[in-house]
């Protein structure tokens, strides 16, 4: 499995229908769960050596149209992090103090500090998706927002945070499927939400804006489309990405300022 | 093993040397690994109960001495906690604009929010607990503090927020042991800080000084003395406390607007 085969190049236009949706790397289930477990060891042996060099940090985008697994990612790839230095934050429909400033006003303030990952489940890409398909705003905003976004990222990364932006690539019956499960599982219901079938019906438009935002993939902020019909092989890949991405960023145990050998610790009694 | 049985009752003066420290509720390790790991099973789905049901939060309060085993507790307790649904708060020196407000200001800020688990590493005790040792408030300002910390805890409770505290409770020795850990082991010279030698020798102090703080403990806001010698002890019976407040609260999943029987998802294409 070659994490490069699934990144989109810079200047690259892509065509979603041409990306699977069900691939799974040539692996067996079993394989891949296997794989994932060793992989989540190595991940977070590699997040402590970041969070303790505390320099550098990570930022994180998932999107994916509704049930294509964001919140499965979340907790599968992320539920095997130390809690302590990640930190999840949930983009929903802006409210009225958001919604008075610019669109990176609120995404800014959720940045990752150094030595952290951060995590945008849904992000500021939603200004350029859902705004877009319900033509809340016209292209020529959309490209410049796209340019804004672009710039946004390059001074993120010119500033110590790498970026790694996952597309959770469904197709249209694994989306209904999902659904479904959610209407059938009495547990699921308050996963179902009836909005989601209107946006399901506009595909095509999601389509459409999802292929322009990913023109905005560059060499330092990277797009990925994942194949997500398989659950296991999302995850896999996921965390098989995000373990190249840390092992590149070469995070060092920082030196210490005192000589360890030296050091007495004092003995105290309890009373 | 009864968790009332570590529970500081309303009212309760506490003496921390009556107090085990290597307490390991009659279990073996094995033993309580094993059933560690049905109770995380267990926690997963009344945190997602909780999440859905949307109504209700749960703060932690984490306090301990350096090297008490805070940063261990967030790691595997909430660490085996769908991320999606925690955030984890640390408090470390306040900084210069923390500092011209009043002391609860920055922590009321980092209130969890309905349907989420908040974890305070560290906490608003450190404002009754290292100033206090190092005497820049005096016992007049503490017992104020103490008062006050009741009245917003008890605000909280009110307005839906459960409060939970734990004092990891170590002995000297095992402190002593714990630091010379990261002493002799090279990936963990950077949790070694100085600076902590100067607290141990206060011992006394700040065994006085836990021993108010612990009256804040109620009935709605209680304070447990976690044997905490044993790591998998401690991992142990806060997940236990844990699991029987999350019942206690009786998260229900929400009623649904629409008939999941009469939905009908629609067919789309992808392209």
């Amino acid at each position: 499995m070659n994490p490069d085969h699934y990144r989109v190049k810079a200047g690259q236009k892509v065509s979603l229908q041409d990306w699977a949706t069900d691939d799974d790397g040539g692996y067996s289930k079993e394989d891949g769960k296997a794989l994932l477990q060793k992989l989540e060891a190595e991940l977070a042996d590699w997040q402590e050596r970041l969070y303790a060099e505390g320099k550098q940090a990570v930022l994180i985008v998932l999107q994916a149209r509704d049930a294509g697994g964001k919140d499965g990612t979340v907790k599968h790839v992320f539920g095997a992090f130390n809690p302590n230095g990640v930190q999840i934050s949930n983009f929903k429909v802006p409210n009225e103090e958001e919604l008075a400033h610019d669109f990176l006003w609120r995404v800014h303030a959720k940045a990752p500090r150094r030595g952290t990952i951060g995590v945008f489940n849904r992000s500021h890409y939603e200004d350029v998706l859902v705004t877009r398909v319900h033509q809340l705003i016209d292209d020529k905003t959309a490209k410049q927002r796209l340019e804004q976004i672009s710039h946004f990222e390059a001074m993120l990364v010119a500033n110590g945070t790498q970026i790694v932006k996952f597309y959770l690539h469904i197709s249209p019956d694994e989306q209904q499927e999902r659904l479904q499960a959610r209407l059938d599982d009495k547990t699921k219901h308050w996963k179902f939400n009836e909005g989601d079938l209107a946006e399901r019906i506009k595909w095509p438009e999601y389509t459409k804006a999802y292929e322009d935002a990913l023109t905005t993939s560059t060499k330092d902020a990277p797009w990925y489309v994942i194949p997500a019909d398989h659950k296991w092989f999302r995850d896999l890949l996921i965390s098989q990405i995000l373990l190249s991405k840390l092992k590149d960023m070469k995070p060092q145990y920082p030196a210490t300022s005192y000589d360890p050998e030296q050091v007495k610790i004092p003995k105290v009694a309890a009373k």
